[in-house]
């Protein structure tokens, strides 16, 4: 059996708090401390508060460029210029939607700027520069205060091309291998699974957004109990992304 | 907390084989019997199998069209043959894929036809004809058998478009409301969420793809308890799609 466990009580994160601690003191709090093999899933928007990348749009000066394009699509010129900044290139724009690829690789609306669980009127979230990194940094943390080993992956909603409805996916891992090569597996009857890699690290993310994805409650992180996942030391959400010019559907 | 919950213990389904008994008295035998609010995953295999939905290939006579793709894509031309008749439209070839979308209206590799954990070495499993209807007849018969109110959902293992590995997604759903609309719902400071939809049925599917994804064990379905669902007694998976022509990334 596999437990989702939310974590809640988590203070608000601010600028410079340590995300680690948070997490391992409101899962003792709560009863559920921090156990070896744990997966802890965390929303990245609660990263993003730790790490400072949040803007404030009225401290934002917008080029032409954006101007131009949030007349167009009938949008905050301030807020197009922080998806523009963020982006690497334009994957797409229309239906209200700018779809970018980050300077990640992540293929996403608005390049992952977020406007929900912010503080402040004017101010939105970007993305973790370096969403493996944090993880790692959470892992590390955790081990310290507890003597643990977990693995950590940072999530993020994000649309699909041809299903409606958002879910959860991994931006950010650490200890965790996020794809399962089950190519060689034996099935029920004997026969080799051929083409068969799990994306992981996103189901485990969009488990956890089962008890996070209560956006009045509070819940940022989430633990995952009882899945035996293969450890990796060196480990990246990059593993997760396919080159747009290998794109299954397009 | 949620629990997923693995039922072993089902026997090997066959055609003519009612799948919702299976599943009530596999998991009053494992001792976790089924609960008010319950939601069952089911991958849509053994919903194919006790559906009679398998193909023995060389039963199939390739036509012309799927002996030149099967050539030029170095694959089974009866494979592709059926294929070819499960699909409404072709999305793509290359790659060795062979993208569709499904009468149902599903995009996916190959049609969903599937080769894993089906026996004979010859047989193949094609989708349910209306996995909604199968979701709502494995519900009824839980009830039945039970008197428990519960969800099922038919689950999938797709590919995504611009992301490595795969996840499981619900292709049939009864009982759950498979989209979450949060438009409206306020974010922890109070802000009003604009444009959230959550695929909880999707994110549900690969939450239970955690224990049923071991092939070498035999787990055909889990049980989800724990997740305040949204009831629904005209529930879709056409909910879940959207239209090619509509398509965020393309």
């Amino acid at each position: 059996m596999i437990e989702i466990i939310p974590i809640k009580g988590v203070p608000i994160i601010k600028e410079g708090d340590d995300v680690g601690e948070a997490i391992v003191k409101a899962a003792e709090a709560q009863g559920t401390p921090i156990q070896d093999r744990d997966i802890i899933v965390v929303t990245h928007v609660v990263v993003s508060r730790a790490e400072g990348r949040i803007v404030n749009l009225d401290e934002v000066k917008p080029s032409r460029f954006a101007e131009t394009i949030a007349e167009e699509y009938g949008k905050d010129p301030s807020l197009v210029e922080v998806v523009l900044r963020e982006a690497k290139s334009i994957v797409r724009m229309g239906d209200g939607h700018i779809i970018v690829e980050t300077r990640h690789g992540f293929i996403c609306a608005n390049a992952g700027v977020d406007k929900s669980n912010v503080p402040g009127k004017r101010n939105v979230a970007l993305l973790p520069e370096d969403p493996d990194l944090s993880a790692r940094r959470i892992r590390e943390r955790v081990r310290e205060l507890t003597g643990k080993d977990v693995a950590v992956i940072i999530s993020d909603t994000h649309g699909r091309a041809l299903r409606e409805g958002e879910i959860n996916v991994a931006i950010g891992v650490a200890g965790i291998e996020p794809l399962r090569d089950r190519r060689g597996e034996n099935d029920l009857f004997g026969y080799t699974l051929k083409v068969k890699r799990t994306a992981v690290a996103d189901e485990l993310s969009s488990a956890a957004e089962l008890v996070i994805g209560q956006a009045d409650e509070g819940v940022p992180a989430a633990i995952i109990r009882g899945y035996r996942y293969q450890r990796s030391e060196d480990a990246t959400s990059k593993r997760l992304l396919r080159p747009r010019e290998k794109s299954l559907f397009i």
